[in-house]
């Protein structure tokens, strides 16, 4: 197959995609985060911990959250059980486990500088941690707080990919088409979309991946309100120029997509990725609308369940395809 | 009137607008968003609620926080309540109200960390919930931090726009004009605009929108302090060219505005967009001044009350216009 | 001296300014903001209170603070004070005065949440009041917050102009210069310079601004780390070709300076701006080196103090400037 | 030496880098900020303590706060003890150092808004410096929610250099090679190189800096996620070209080397800097491959520590070399 397949390829192999011909694997995840596993250097140098806490969901950001205020506590109550509690004023004294929890609150109501004051630290030690404490309370509810900031203002594009890409007639011949639609409340205006693909071809008996720009139908669009349709005319300037369904299913193509949109709210320019792979490419196919009029005309409405739907589609038979 | 109408314009229907030609609807609202539903998906993934708490106006924000207050406050003196006053102190046992009004307060004087102590916890469940709820406090008002500081630094253009836009005289010409001031103390500078416009077609019965770029005679200013009035001339090149009065009132026209510029405060790039349809185009006037040299010569006025007023003014009469 | 001018003046007018030809006054201030004056709408939407919040100077942004935090408290004292001394714990009643010292301190002791609860609220109004205080406590300062970062994350050039700008010798005729410097430990790159003039003319015995855009020698550097003397050629292309020092001095000349890098701590684009006007320009003068090798030539030495010193230097004659 | 290598450099001197051709030492530092000192205006005006504050190591940010924070307490712990730890409720008066060690845990209680009461102002002085410290200490700790926020939310390219660049085989010729990568968990798009170098010459024995700009044999790449080899070919439009082993050990060369890329999860343009001076060029060697793919071939893996790694290689013979 390779061999007849490197024929069919007419295109120099122009495309930068900052991966080498020999990366293995999908490059680009679903999610548009490459597929790279990093060694070397140690892990704390290999971690961004901000773009790690941005990063995590919020379930667990917040359980996280709770985990370190919980160990937090227990430090500090096990300091001022240690510096001893006749340095604390009101502690229940019954027996050793009511000691450890009402340091333990101590500690919490130090931390969260509540400080009811029923429970208060009497003596230079206790004060000192006391005091140490607080600060570090603050210290750390002022970090959560820039976290909680750069979690929801981080700029997105809150955008839903089609899980499939299909090869649909066009015009009179045919495409490669995917879709995506904006699902959230922003605004995104002055939307411009780069595609690009790797396809894995066979030299010499080694796999190696060529790269290639993808030209697109329309690439800018003003208003990103409703969905888009991103559209590769398969032509002679395309590296899927006669390529047949089997040659689809068979060799390793990855497509990688990049949309760029304004948003007006964060009024910064927001970015998302995702890539198609062969066997998330239907041969013959072309997407359903997914938006309508509203009744009395007076809007227009998306819906978004649809993104994925299409039917069956005859593509127009060409001459260069029964070579 | 369609039929007459398809042959006046001469343009390819090119803009790429975002907006499909069977939207329906103004495509613009006149504040700049899309006038588009969403179905589909939950109302949750559906909503940005960052992208909501920015949007809403500053006293349902901040009347949204006073009731988040209030019921968080409820929810917990409940709590109390049931775990029982008597693992508080200082509270007032007179009767079952004043209790419950004792551990309302002494709940938001945990959930402030205003903590004054007449009322405390003692006991385990009572403080194990009191801690809880300082920490929640605590996360509750550093995410509220978070959100004013969104909601005040978002860049913004504060730009007024005219309500109408007029037909105007223009050079030996005519040229549809709009008008549009910063109306606050902000300094944008390097502001361009794009211009766009929809016309709805009738094809065999059924309605379709067309869309076409404008071309402006200044297109970029380099400080934009005084108003700004942007002009596109009718001549060939616009899709307009050869429109009667009768034909601006009574064909579906909406002309959507962008303005982008560059705020020195916010460091930013700032844009806004509004949109005008047919009945707020007035055929045959021109705007009057809106700014003046002050007294002394040594500044200049703008009067932002001016930015709607006009005169009737005669139109030049074309030869295409007698068809 | 209007008419011999508008003749040494070849070129067109072709600059947007934004500034139409009879705005009146210096069109941008020394620090860059223009100069126009806003009537009309009221003066609450007229301002941005952030802008206005970021402008400010530290010491007044500062004095604002306590002023109000003094204010909110006598406004909380008084409520406390007419609800009854009697609803709050710990009051020292000895004459009105001590008492409403004493709600005083209260209200500040719940506004900062220090709630130390020597005095302490009891009874449903003044528990009412202390609760909603404490929650604009936070409210405030989770502002104050916003505010305070807004200020000093704002994104700024921190660029030196010189004062005064020279009409110096440069390669065989003469050219236009003024020079800038970073003044603080920031690292601009990428910087770029937009200059335009406006030179008043007097047609009819009506004063009217043209606005030129001025080519300069090189419009672009890498590193903005040292001194930058910004160099416009005075030659068949400027719109000063052929102005004597009369004219320099008679006429009036605005030139606009805008500047654009990019700094590495903000990650952002910072534009500062300026202008000189026609006393501010020296004719037949050059600037003296402002940077030096250090000892052991390991590194550069930028003095800033000499940022405005130049010295006299002969202009060479030129044959047009006769006539 | 100088007059021979002349004749080899055939390119203008066209570089507009920013520095001066009589600026001295290395321009960039290693980590990419100029080598410039800055003199004149008095030293609170030259710094900028929110770039100093943003560029603080972590462990001497943290210093700094704690050291503040003890200062402040010390300075009002001194203030209360001269007004009288009789206006104190709570102190433990058995000698003055106890006094003093009681009021200031009372000042670290009431700046951090703790307020226990178990110390507690009475009488006018004494509380109105508490509600004085109270409000200084939350503005305090906005300012370092600030600061955090700023230090963490500061997009940052994270990109390892190579510490020395290579002469290297490059298809017919050679070619200057360094390479970088990024080496934590950001995702960074659409990067590009700027690449350009000074060049030391003696000129009637005065040393001068010649700026040129280097090609580069790519100059973007679409994702940034394993290494990048930048190539800048030696060839006739190389100032290097005809360099020898020699002319690159005894020749003062400083290449500049600037990365812009698009980091996701900032939503912004990040930046990194270096510079490569003569000793760090090893002429006549190669890089090793520093990723390879994961076993399963399900995933790349790029190794850090790898990065500097090379291995002889023989350079090609150019004729123009044995002049």
């Amino acid at each position: 197959m390779a061999k007849g397949f490197r024929q069919k390829i007419r295109l120099k192999n122009t495309e930068n995609s900052g991966f080498g011909s020999n990366a293995s694997g999908r490059f680009i995840n679903k999610d548009g985060l490459p597929n790279v596993q990093r060694r070397g250097v140690n892990v704390f140098n290999r971690l961004s911990w901000y773009h790690t806490m941005l990063n995590l969901s919020t379930f667990r950001f917040l359980s996280y959250l709770v985990i370190a205020y919980i160990l937090i506590n227990i430090v500090f109550a096990m300091i001022y059980y240690l510096i001893g509690v006749e340095h604390l004023t009101g502690i229940d004294k019954s027996d050793p486990l009511n000691e450890f929890i009402d340091v333990f609150f101590f500690s919490s109501q130090t931390f969260t500088t509540v400080g009811y004051g029923r429970i208060a630290p009497v003596g230079f030690t206790a004060s000192l941690v006391a005091t140490f404490e607080a600060f570090l309370g603050l210290l750390t509810f002022a970090i959560a707080t820039g976290l909680f900031y750069g979690r929801f203002s981080r700029p997105r594009a809150y955008l839903r990919f089609s899980d499939i890409a299909v090869v649909a007639p066009f015009q009179e011949g045919t495409a490669l088409m995917f879709r995506l639609a904006p699902y959230k409340n922003n605004a995104l205006t002055d939307a411009d979309v780069i595609l690009s693909t790797a396809i894995e071809v066979v030299e010499d008996g080694v796999a190696k991946n060529n790269f290639y720009r993808l030209e697109t139908h329309l690439s800018k669009i003003n208003t990103l309100a409703l969905n888009w349709t991103v559209v590769h005319k398969i032509d002679e300037n395309s590296p899927f120029y006669g390529f047949s369904e089997d040659d689809f299913k068979n060799i390793n193509i990855e497509m990688i997509v990049q949309i760029r949109a304004f948003d007006e709210v964060f009024s910064n320019t927001v970015v998302q990725r995702s890539s198609y792979v062969s066997r998330e490419i239907i041969y013959g196919a072309k997407f359903t609308p997914m938006y309508y009029p509203a009744k009395e005309h007076l809007t227009t409405v998306l819906d978004l369940d649809k993104i994925n739907e299409y039917q069956k589609a005859d593509l127009p038979v060409r001459e260069e395809e029964q070579i």
